[in-house]
């Protein structure tokens, strides 16, 4: 969906609806659209400063005013729709700490999907959010996949266990995971690119589990490590049936 | 390595050495830039047409006439460097048959290298090859694992059948990769993001082994489904220990 002009993207940014970028005209010289851009940036909102034409090109209106916002349409799930989608089954939730990367987070859905995994969890801040390249990149699977967005990771981690989710922590450092016993409800925390799962998270888990490294450098993508562990719950599901 | 002016870009042209990209200044209007430009295209080169101040910035002599190719500096390894390093031992071999994403690439030898495989194998003709972007992506996990250029995928294949390799591609329809022995000397045939692995190649291998899909969408990232595949391997040789 777009926005356009001045004062609805100056609205839009008063709300907490996902915004992918907002496209400024080049050049603008005026004092209200200085403003403006310094309100978009301190909102850490991604400006493209593009060429007249472009904007033209993109509007759908005539009063732009160099201003064209995109903002997601995706409806976000709540964690409760998950816990309860899952209650009278052992439900695969992956969490994801941080995880950054728009094009990360629409690999991570799209491998959920096909693992079967029931809900995927993403913190408020400091996360990539569902945009319209993470739409693309997750080729269809998040019509098929539940995503909810909470404010605090830590809580979703507590009422997961309270609903009887075992919570571990995919890491470096704790027991591989084909020795972990990864059935019944299980719900996985993936770290994000730069740090990995967060120390607080991490002592919320029940267990670290970690994927064996042969190699020298030792550093996963994170769509990759997710593959990785959601398929081994998969494998040890596959077992018990 | 940065190769500079028309006749240096023209002469480049003519080996076989990866050519990441070509700078060429915006507006060239001379004959000789134009009909350059042209064999540029017929050899399907990536252009990237900049203004003359980023030509100017990039140019390490000041005799550019517009042109700067970039030219990737990774040494290829011999399909035959990787079978007899393998030699006494059960080695694992990545074929990857036409990614072309070097993403994808770059995060397949990323993977490759935590798994701890010995060789990746990619085809001269429609394959990512290891360019500068591969280069970053894969984190300097290229500094630890073999990656060959082979004129001819089906010809590899052969070669490693005679050096005791059990050829497996990874694509749908197949066993379960959860019920497959992948134990010995292993070499997956992982498909590219086009067309998965293609029929004549399908054809050469031992079986064709599935990584089991739940989901609705049922398609992978060819690099995080490569991850799966390696660390199924990984698994059942930790078993044997």
């Amino acid at each position: 969906m777009k926005i356009e002009g001045r004062n609805s993207v100056y609205e839009l940014l008063k709300t907490d609806k996902e915004i992918d970028k907002i496209l400024v005209q080049k050049d603008l010289k005026d004092e209200a659209s200085k403003r403006l851009i310094n309100v978009i940036r301190s909102h850490k909102v991604k400006i493209q400063l593009v060429d007249k034409y472009v904007i033209e090109k993109e509007s759908e209106s005539t009063r732009h005013q160099g201003f064209i916002a995109f903002v997601s349409d995706y409806k976000y799930f709540e964690l409760e729709d998950i816990i309860d989608a899952t209650a009278d089954k052992d439900g695969i939730i992956v969490i994801l700490n941080e995880v950054l990367d728009p094009h990360n987070l629409g690999s991570i859905i799209r491998v959920c999907e096909c693992a079967g995994v029931d809900g995927i969890i993403i913190g408020k801040d400091r996360s990539a959010s569902v945009s319209d390249t993470v739409m693309r990149i997750s080729a269809g699977a998040l019509n098929h996949v539940k995503v909810a967005k909470v404010t605090n990771i830590n809580n979703a981690i507590d009422k997961l266990k309270d609903n009887g989710y075992w919570v571990y922590g995919a890491e470096l450092g704790g027991e591989s995971i084909y020795k972990s016993n990864l059935t019944g409800k299980i719900c996985l925390v993936i770290g994000g690119e730069d740090s990995g799962v967060k120390r607080l998270t991490k002592e919320k888990c029940d267990a670290i589990v970690s994927i064996p490294m042969l190699g020298k450098v030792n550093s996963l993508n994170a769509s990759v490590a997710c593959g990785i562990v959601v398929y081994e719950v998969v494998r040890q599901r596959s077992l018990q049936d």
